[in-house]
């Protein structure tokens, strides 16, 4: 049977291109070689590496505008004590919009002053704040652009003179969006951009060398960035998948043509939320999250019903994080509209029946 | 034709281990879904990465002896500041036998006072110093078991009170050795464990909240000690495929039955370079690296014979590193004798017909 995963990640990829890697891990565009056996040093290797660095910027929007992009390890949760290691001298303001940003600004304390300059908390993180004030004195203002556990997602990016940073963990390359207002942003590869093991940060270069303290040499982004991130031996897999998954975004029209699709998607399962008696949606509707639906049964006893309903056909990855519970649906890039179909078939099944 | 691959590392693995984890990309165990597109926390991933540590703990013969074995990210690059960061609260002895002790020491020292308790630089890392002398003082004593570039190797751990850590990425699961001698070590995966993208680390429960300093989440032991391994989202791929190589060890009789493999080949090697007239040794004699035999022409004008012989015959990743030059032959676990019969016989091609 065919499963529909809606996992929140590691989450849905391409099939064309995990049938590819499958290949690259027997044998490597003809080498005799697996992938995973020949040296990082490799000009097969290197050549994979330098074209993942090269359309990370082209998706972006970012070639030839003094970025440089980088592909380490340790997902954002690396990047929450990297970005303050490297960027927080003195003060840097944050904005909570749940879990991982709440984890950011753990690791960002540990470093200097930080200030939180806006909180959805007192909602349980359904909204993302609006209209707060960034004072001009801040190092960095840090952002997390896409909420997959409360489903919620950043529309607009705030103005300020002040270098923004950014987690775009589970929705970067999944819209059109103006990544050149953000002068740092990551993400942990394993939802739109590839399996998990690669972590992409993308900085400008007049970044570097901005605090007066020592920073361990891979905690460095100059490190990685002057050695076209292969300092260490690079997650020679999770790069090569994230590159095959890259030239499949860009083989289907790039951020733009994608979003497009991402948002007929999200459209139709919330306004299948919406219309549907029997489900209530969780995050403020013009916060929703076109990555992470978030949503409830109004009469918790549908549960097992709707769950069955899910199961025999095929619905894989649906239940809901802890902190909101229910169901959540994540709709990567991968994911066929015909999935969502099938979600919302469920979803219309349950209101008929029970 | 059948390629012989001595690379140092990314570097060669078994091809049934290889094949498995092909397969498991493209579907793992007949769920429907690929390895790289379930949730790490599914009961098959965390089923993946229990099997994982406990294979690592029962391979060191630590099982029920007070260490954790976690997976981390970030290699042993990573783990230079790591164990410094979590270990060093005052004074801490290095061995220096080369580029990754020295790199090691670099990172150390922005935590703490590093003592170079020996070196063997003046003679370029061609040996392992012997009897220096350990202060009491120290938090731990630092060593490399195996230097990968020099072609060197520890064979008898020194006798102290002090913690001692050890960077074992080139020769762990080698061969019988005592691993409870050490309080800490840690492997980046690429050589003898799995693909890259993983580091496994053993630890000793009692090294935890060793010093005052506070230590951000993702660089704390204890972090992922007390989460399985499961902080935030591990590198997928390379902990199974760890994992099956891990199957692969056990299947073979284990560390010892290894060793003694692994010992044949680098006796018929290194019994090839001492007997060959047109070949010299690197390292000393009794240092030498049952992993990565280093050695040179006598003759430099003899290169072109010589890698012509060896292209003709399949062989790759022979080149030596920069810091030595000449030939590195890398004879991990899953190289077969066979390949190393075929290196010898191009030596002996030389020296017959040039």
């Amino acid at each position: 049977m065919k499963v529909h995963n809606f996992s929140a990640g590691p989450s849905i990829l391409p099939k064309e291109v995990m049938h590819q890697a499958a290949e690259a891990v027997k044998e490597l565009d003809g080498s005799g070689l697996s992938l995973i056996e020949i040296s990082h040093r490799s000009k097969a290797f290197i050549d994979i590496m330098k074209e993942a660095c090269a359309l990370a910027l082209e998706l972006t929007g970012l070639k030839d505008k003094g970025y440089k992009a980088i592909f380490l390890q340790g997902g954002a949760s690396q990047q929450f004590l990297m970005a303050a290691y490297n960027l927080l001298e003195n003060k840097a303001g944050y904005v909570n919009t749940g879990t991982w940003s709440n984890k950011a600004i753990k690791e960002a304390k540990l470093f200097g002053e930080v200030i939180e300059l806006a909180s959805s908390k007192e909602e349980n993180f359904n909204y993302i704040p609006k209209g707060y004030s960034i004072p001009s004195d801040l190092d960095y203002v840090h952002l997390t652009t896409n909420n997959t556990i409360f489903g919620t997602q950043l529309k607009e990016t705030p103005t300020t003179e002040v270098p923004l940073a950014a987690d775009m963990s589970s929705d970067i390359f999944s819209r059109e969006f103006d990544y050149s207002k953000f002068d740092l942003f990551y993400a942990g590869a394993q939802k739109n951009m590839g399996p998990a093991g690669a972590t992409l940060v993308l900085i400008k270069e007049d970044l570097f060398g901005k605090v007066s303290r020592a920073i361990p040499s891979m905690l460095n982004y100059k490190t990685h960035a002057d050695a076209g991130s292969m300092f260490n031996t690079p997650p020679v897999f999770a790069v090569y998948t994230s590159m095959l998954n890259m030239q499949w975004i860009k083989s289907q029209g790039g951020v733009k043509a994608l979003g497009e699709k991402n948002m007929v998607k999200a459209t139709l399962l919330y306004g299948e939320i919406d219309r549907n008696s029997k489900f209530v949606g969780f995050a403020a509707k013009e916060d929703r999250s076109e990555m992470n639906a978030t949503f409830n049964l109004v009469n918790p006893n549908d549960a097992e019903a709707f769950d069955g309903l899910c199961q025999a056909a095929g619905i894989s990855g649906l239940k809901g994080h802890r902190s909101v519970g229910g169901y959540r649906a994540s709709m990567y890039n991968a994911m066929p509209i015909n999935s969502v179909e099938i979600l919302v078939d469920c979803m219309q099944t349950l209101e008929e029946k029970y």
